[in-house]
C-alpha cells in the first residue's frame, strides 16, 4: 500500500437522523452504532492498512475542532477545510491537488466519514484489490451488492471484466444511474449486474487530475492555483479567496459518468450501511425475537419491528410500547420523534420545517 | 338542599393513567383536563349547591395531606380516613354512620373524586331532583346515558317510572349488570333502557343504614361501634382497631342489588367521563381537524387520532409524529408511554409488571 492515502470526506449534516443528529453535532460525530463515532470508526477501520500520517480529512471549519478531539492521531496538517460546501467534485479535487503536490505517485481512497462497515477484514482486502486496479490507471469505485430494492442510492451497472489479473472480480462500469423509483429499483435488484454507489473511490491523483483537466477545466485551473501555494497557511488563504467561485457539482456527475477508464468492485458481505436514516439501523443492529431494537430500557407489549433509540442523557428513561408495529422512537432531551418506519425519509422534512420556522433550538 | 351533604370518595389509584398517575400522586390529585385537579373539580362543582362545611371526604392517609392543600375550604373534621381499602360498602357505611350521628335527617350524595363533568348546571339540577326522590326513602343512582357500547362500566336497567311528581324522569331499577362483554354491550346500548353505573348515589343516611342492618349486619354492627365514639380522635382510634376485620365488598353488590326501593335518573348531556384510561381523553378534550389532541408542542405529519400528553415538567419538549394513527403518547420526566388507542386498558398491566419487578421508581 505504498503511496496510498485515505481521504475522509466529512462535511455532511445527516438531517434524516434528527433529533439525535444536530447542526452542532451531526451524524458522523456521534456514537450511533457503538462506542465509536462514525467518524472514529472510519479512521480506526484503516488501522493496520494505513498509518495516520496518510489519512487526510476534508471538512468544514465548524466540525474540524471536534474531529481533532475524536482522532488526535491524525496530524493537524492533514485537515483540509472547505470554506463552504461546493459539492464532492470540489472536495475530491482539493484533496487530489494537495496530495499530488505532496506525493506525485499518490493513490487516494475517497471514503465518506459517516458510513458503518461491519467486516473490516474484507474492507481491507477490497481496498488493496482496488489499489491494484487503480495502479492500471482506472478510476475505481466500490459497489455494494444490493440487499433490497432501495430508492435511496444511485446504482452502478457493470459491464465486461477488466483485463488483467486481480485478487477480486473487477468490471468496467457500463453506466451510473441516479436514485431510481420503486419499480426501477426492483428491476435493478433482479438484474444481478447492478451495485449501489457507495461513494467510495480509489484512484491515482494523477489520473483523477487529468480527468478534471479534461472534463472540468475551470475547477482544474483553480486547483492548480491552490496547489501552487507553498505551504498550509498560504494555501488556506488561496482556498478562501477562490472557493466560492467554484461550480457546485458532484464527483459522480462532474467526472465519473464520462471518464475513460472506470471500474467497479461489487462488494457483498461487507456489512455496509450508510446509516442514512433511522430505518437503516435495522440493518446494522441486531433485533430481538420480535424484531425490536432498543439501546435503553424498553418494556414491549405486543410490539414488533420497533426501534427505541434513547439519547445519551436519557438513558434512565423507561420507554413502554403497547400494540406498536414498525415504529421508530427517538427520544432526546428536548425532542421526541415517532415515525412509521416506511416514512423514515420524511425526517429531513421535519428539519426543513423547523429551519423555515426558525426553531433554531431544535436544529 | 337542607340536610344534604356530599361525600367525596377519593382512595383510588388510577393505574390506567400511568405514567402521569403515580402512587404518590394518583389521578384524582392531578390537573389532567384543565387547571383544576379532578378532586378540586369535584369540590368546585358543588359550589352554589352545598357549602364546604357540608362536604365530607373519605380517603386514605397518604392522600389526605395533599387533598387538604388542594381544597383548604373543607373543614379538617370533614376528612374521614380509611386505614386501608376495604371496598366501597365500608367507605359508604363509615360516612353514613358519621353523618347520621351529626344530623339524623341527613341526605348524602356519594360522589367519586376522579370523574369529570362538563355540564355543571345540569349536574346541579340532577342532584336536586335526586334529593327529591331520596326524600321518598329511595336509594337513588345517577345513570349515564351510554354513548358507545363500553365494556368498562357496569350497567343499570330501568323498569317502571317511580310514582310521584319529580322534576326529572325517574325509574325503578330493574337490575344491576356487571361489566359486559363486547356483544352484550352492543345489545344493552340498543335496548334504550340501560344506563352506565356512574357510582354516584343519593340517599337518606337513615335509609342506607337500615339497608346495611338488613343486608350486611356485621358491617352494620361495626358502624354502630364507630358512631358511638364521642368525637373525632376517639372515633379514629375505634376505626383503626376495627377496620381490618371488615369484609371487602362494594356498595353495588353488598347493598344495591337487593335493596328494596332503588331508583335511577338516566342522565344524558352531562358531559360525564370517569377519565378511566388515556383513550377517554378523546371524550373530554377537543381534537383538531385530524382528530389529534396535544397539550404541548406537537408537530404532526400524516398523523390522525393521536393524543400527545406531555407532563408538566416536559412542556418545552417538541413531539414530532410522522405516519401515526390512533396512538397515545404520554411523555413524563422518567417514562414514555406509546400505546395503540384500542389497547389503552393494558396500561394497568404495565403498572402491575413494574410492581412485580419492584421497579418502585416508576410507580
Amino acid at each position: 500500500m505504498e503511496h496510498t492515502y485515505a481521504v475522509i470526506m466529512a462535511g455532511g449534516g445527516g438531517t434524516r437522523l434528527w433529533p439525535i443528529s444536530r447542526k452542532e453535532r451531526p451524524k458522523q460525530l456521534l456514537p450511533l452504532i457503538d462506542e465509536e463515532t462514525l467518524f472514529q470508526g472510519t479512521v480506526s477501520r484503516l488501522r493496520g492498512l494505513l498509518p495516520p500520517e496518510r489519512i487526510l480529512v476534508v471538512t468544514v471549519a465548524e466540525q474540524a475542532a471536534e474531529m481533532r478531539l475524536q482522532a488526535p492521531e491524525i496530524p493537524l496538517e492533514n485537515y483540509l477545510i472547505e470554506p463552504s460546501p461546493r459539492g464532492t467534485a470540489s472536495v475530491v479535487g482539493l484533496a487530489a491537488a494537495v496530495l499530488h503536490q505532496r506525493d506525485p505517485q499518490a493513490i487516494m481512497a475517497v471514503l465518506p466519514s459517516d458510513h458503518h462497515i461491519r467486516n473490516r477484514d474484507l474492507f481491507h482486502y477490497l481496498l488493496k484489490a482496488a489499489v491494484d486496479v487503480a495502479l492500471t490507471d482506472y478510476l475505481v469505485t466500490l459497489g455494494i451488492t444490493p440487499l433490497q430494492p432501495s430508492t435511496a442510492y444511485g446504482y452502478i451497472q457493470q459491464g465486461k471484466p477488466v483485463d488483467g489479473k486481480f485478487n477480486y472480480p473487477v468490471y468496467n462500469v457500463m453506466r451510473f444511474k441516479e436514485k431510481p423509483d420503486e419499480a426501477t429499483a426492483q428491476q435493478l435488484l433482479r438484474s444481478g449486474d447492478h451495485s449501489w454507489n457507495s461513494g467510495m473511490f480509489i484512484w491515482k491523483t494523477e489520473v483523477i487530475l487529468t480527468e478534471f483537466r479534461r472534463q472540468m477545466p475551470e475547477l482544474s485551473a483553480t486547483l492548480e492555483q491552490i496547489a501552487a501555494a507553498p505551504d498550509a497557511p498560504a494555501r488556506n488563504t488561496v482556498i478562501q479567496s477562490v472557493w466560492n467561485t467554484l461550480k457546485v457539482e458532484t464527483i459522480d456527475y462532474g467526472v465519473m459518468e464520462h471518464a475513460e477508464k472506470v471500474a467497479v468492485l461489487p462488494a457483498g458481505g461487507l456489512g455496509w450501511s450508510d446509516v442514512g436514516s433511522w430505518d437503516s439501523l435495522f440493518d446494522v443492529l441486531l433485533p430481538d425475537m420480535n424484531g425490536n431494537i432498543a439501546n435503553g430500557q424498553h418494556l414491549a407489549l405486543d410490539t414488533h419491528n420497533t426501534l427505541v433509540y434513547v439519547g445519551r442523557g436519557n438513558s434512565d428513561r423507561l420507554v413502554v410500547t403497547i400494540g406498536m408495529d414498525d415504529i421508530i422512537v427517538v427520544d432526546t432531551d428536548d425532542a421526541l420523534l415517532l415515525c412509521k418506519i416506511d416514512q423514515a425519509q420524511k425526517v429531513k422534512d421535519v428539519v426543513a420545517h423547523l429551519k423555515k420556522h426558525r426553531q433554531e433550538r431544535y436544529l
